[in-house]
């Protein structure tokens, strides 16, 4: 199951990085979709691959390279949230350190097997919610069609990593990573086509 | 001693991020002191966890993310030093460049037990010195409380790393990793609350 | 002979950073053709090193730093021919993300001895058909003598990385980095020597 889902993921972000490219906004040149995506590609496969994982005592296999790039990925789609909603400078330059540092200490979590791991979920943790406290009120009522997105697409990842093997264990790597599949359809394609319509 | 300075290390930075989140200069946005102190605290319950670390020939334990950690900080504190002194534009991308340079070569020199460790740390030195000399003449009398937090804070570190386990070994892991401990501090809290005043 | 190379680029790239410091145009303050030598510099100490190898089934040895550190400076050197063709904002963004992306799958495809490394190859290449159909026809006729830096310098590299260890291993690794010591001397040390007449 889980070379499925990753072939899968390997396709979709192919094909939405070739649509992107051709006809994602081209906004100052930068084409925030298609990077996003490309991204994405790379890191689907990566993850097909298998190299980079940790097994759990449950036997489980952890990609952790997926946060890495989510890393890559979630900034430039943080940049497209703060431009729609007029946030500059560093305002933007915290919310964009603010999500690498979430992203870095997912990974550090998801690679560790101890239970330290939980000391760097609370302060990744941490930062989001600092994150979503900032990136919510900005912009008045521009950009309020993102939060659905916030919510039930950023929000659910936190969710799926504590039920995943990289927390409790409730939910199989296969179940996980077909989550999180879907989730990244959802952020990075379904997201940047509406981002499309709404300018 | 090397856990109870790390935990240490952890409580200062942890109180540190709160109170530079609410009291911390907003100027653009970009709160600084406390992303310094956030990324520190990340720093302190890496090296708790005592992963990543490489064991010299005397057993001595080396913990060499701290200098991935310092090129994320100290990036950070160069550019509230350069707002100070008003330094701007291409300048100041290179003394981030070559902060980055310093911190990069200082993070291989420390997880190399060879000796040609001594060449990433004369590169690593060659860059602190062209980005010291930089930094100290620019903007005129403009922040000039901030070179004694140079040569005190900033320059003890090469000596540390010199006396240290990365270097020729007198002092131990305990001591040096106390000494850091002290510098952080330092050049990361008691500078940034410095720096409010001087606003 | 390995060794010979790695000391010769060391000396080289050496030099050049002395001779750039000095001579290198400080425009906005930023010396891009110095921190290009320094960064390279590091990356052949690294390799003189030979610690961060893989070897191949023919036992050739793969420096798989190599590429990390064209990260630095290659993104530098698009920084260069951007600025020379008047390419700003959102544009220069999307060439500096295009140039990581190349290089980081191309580490990617180097590190990698299965097959999965000719995937990596393929996006590292779409990435660098995308960057060089962006940068040949930007500026009309400025900055148009880079553009044989472009085709005999930059475009080797491809063509000797599928020659080489990390592609079909139809050249031994000796002449592979005697091969990229001349590309590294021809495109960043000519190259910025010919920058600095050009202005």
């Amino acid at each position: 199951m889980l070379g499925t889902v990753f072939v899968v993921g390997l396709i979709a972000f192919a094909a939405s990085s070739i649509y992107f490219y051709f006809t994602g906004k081209q906004e100052n040149g930068l084409n925030t979709a298609f990077l996003v995506s490309f991204v994405t590609l790379v890191s689907y496969v990566l993850m097909w691959q298998g190299e980079f994982t940790v097994t759990t005592d449950a036997g489980q296999p952890i990609f952790v390279t997926r946060w890495l790039f989510y890393g890559l990925s979630c900034t430039l789609l943080m940049l497209e949230i703060a431009q729609l909603k007029g946030i500059t400078g560093g305002e933007l330059a915290q919310l964009i350190y603010l999500t690498a540092i979430v992203m870095g200490t997912g990974f550090l979590a998801a690679r560790d097997l101890s239970a330290v791991r939980w000391a760097h979920f609370v302060i990744s943790s941490i930062a989001y919610i600092l994150l979503v406290a900032k990136v919510l009120p900005a912009g008045g009522g521009a950009g309020r069609w993102t939060h659905s997105y916030i919510f039930f697409g950023w929000t659910v990842f936190p969710i799926v990593f504590l039920l995943a093997p990289t927390g409790v264990g409730l939910l199989g790597a296969g179940i996980a990573n077909l989550l999180y599949l879907a989730l990244d359809i959802y952020t990075k394609i379904v997201f940047n086509v509406q981002m499309a319509r709404a300018e």
